[in-house]
């Protein structure tokens, strides 16, 4: 597969502008003392389906050419990316058909729908995910769309390091969490041609550290049985991030669960702003490694904000 | 007690500039669609110390001259108000006398001293804290700021609105909530002076409606023991903020507890902000008036997010 490069993330940029948020970036002193650091947040909870998810999606809906793009798209996911996609496809005028496992929390089910996402329903297994998939798959004759594994949805993701540069250029550090590392790819690939020197860091609960363990084994290691709170944090890398993320990251720092629950309740209370615990994880890494980051101008993604208000980590 | 002018709400963005955040607008889709308007959130609970009374009380702060300043300031709160001041006259390199009632909570407590301020704790009567705060000022010869009958606080509160109108110059509604009237009233002088034909509406909670009723009977009605979960708007008028909004605002509306905590809810859901109760309020007014609203561009003043998150309204 083609790696993106920072021409097909500019181009990503121009094709999603008119459906994505250009996200604001946020800043705080009392988290500045705390953490001895100067840090910038790029705000994606605040993107549509409050997740920076929809630049990517967004941008393989767009890349579809039209005799391709009229038979819909298709994903097995219960997460962000459903909605994501959901919600690209709306935007172009085609259906999205999406494979979740029926035990899906309902209000997942409940936002895919919202989007316009037309669910089947499967069994909970991978098997069963990926058979249904190829069904529907091949009734339809959507486009699969990988939540990750695609050039097109790294370059979509990494528009948001693009914003993050244009508005903070004199960044030193840039960070973000990792699960499938999409996010991170697409970081990576922004920052490495606009400031070269800008160091790379990700973040990965150590209850999940199957990305750090890969890099050090020099191949995918899969995570067994995952038990964080941050539940976007729980997939493996793909053949495509892994080949970026080894080529460009400085390193991966993982975190205590105990921290990226104090992160995010930092966040919540000092910032004001919501977000899922997956996305305070970088700010935990920060916590956890002061002298990594003391004094430095370290940009922050906050990659999404979709929590279940009734079930807070600390309640 | 001379009114505050567009020049004096220019001087304060002047002189606030460096320390109070120009805080981003919001928009939200999914909130529209809900609503039936154009809505754009200004986001003072971003704002230092998560809440709009920062301007003002920088404002007054900076406006006192050094022979006074030396002195300090004082005030009897226990809310936002303290804390701004307490922030603000660490800025000026000045003492700040706070007197709370030695019941209130611990939180803000903590708040005002971990801005600074000098705490001198009094019984929870108004006569203990009118009789406190007299004999600090006496043995202190600091400044008394009141957080809303001060024209240089309002004219602070002012710079809200001035920056919300140059964001978005064609808003056809401005709204904020009403406690003592402080930070609407700043709304309406900048918004006259600037957009004559835009509508000020005001929102309060119908368990608090001293301010409607202020308007109805031409003279400023008391609350009795207002029970809202806005424990930010329990406040009376005053005679300047009274003075303001019965020249400028065209209407109050009022709202349900139960409207309050919808609206609170759906501003942390789908727009991943923390809001205070008190901040749901003017959202609160355009869902259960979507007639007065229907397809306007509503400027909506989110005023603070500090908030208890173990004690949420909904849990």
């Amino acid at each position: 597969m083609q790696l993106p490069t920072i021409e097909n993330i500019r181009e990503a940029a121009e094709s999603i502008r008119r459906y994505a948020k250009n996200t604001p970036v946020l800043t705080c002193r009392s988290l500045d003392r705390l953490s001895g650091a100067r840090l910038f947040f790029k705000c994606e909870n605040f993107q549509k389906v409050g997740a920076f998810k929809f630049r990517g999606a967004c941008n393989a809906v767009f890349s579809l050419p039209p005799e391709e793009a009229r038979h819909g798209v298709c994903t097995h996911s219960s997460g962000n990316h459903a909605a994501a996609l959901s919600l690209a496809a709306k935007f172009r005028g085609i259906p999205a058909f999406v494979v979740m496992p029926d035990a899906a929390p309902r209000v997942k089910v409940a936002a895919v729908k919202s989007y316009g996402g037309v669910i089947t329903f499967c069994e909970p297994t991978l098997t069963s995910r990926e058979q249904t998939l190829q069904r529907i798959q091949q009734q339809t004759r959507a486009t699969v769309i990988h939540p990750f594994n695609d050039p097109r949805v790294i370059a979509g993701q990494g528009t948001a390091a693009l914003e993050f540069l244009e508005t903070v250029p004199d960044l030193e550090i840039i960070m973000a969490p990792i699960g499938g590392g999409g996010l991170m790819s697409g970081t990576c690939l922004a920052a490495r041609a606009l400031h070269p020197a800008l160091r790379c860091i990700g973040a990965e609960p150590a209850a999940a550290d199957d990305a750090y363990r890969s890099l050090r084994e020099g191949r995918i290691v899969f995570p067994k049985n995952p038990d964080t709170i941050a539940d976007g944090l729980r997939t493996a890398l793909c053949p495509l991030t892994f080949q970026i993320l080894r080529s460009h990251l400085e390193t991966i720092l993982t975190v205590q669960e105990d921290t990226i629950i104090q992160a995010m309740r930092l966040l919540w209370e000092r910032m004001k702003i919501i977000v899922e615990a997956s996305a305070a994880v970088p700010l935990a890494a920060v916590l956890e490694h002061p002298n990594i980051f003391h004094r430095k101008r370290v940009g922050i993604i906050i990659s999404g904000g979709n929590v279940d208000l009734d079930r807070l980590p600390w309640s």
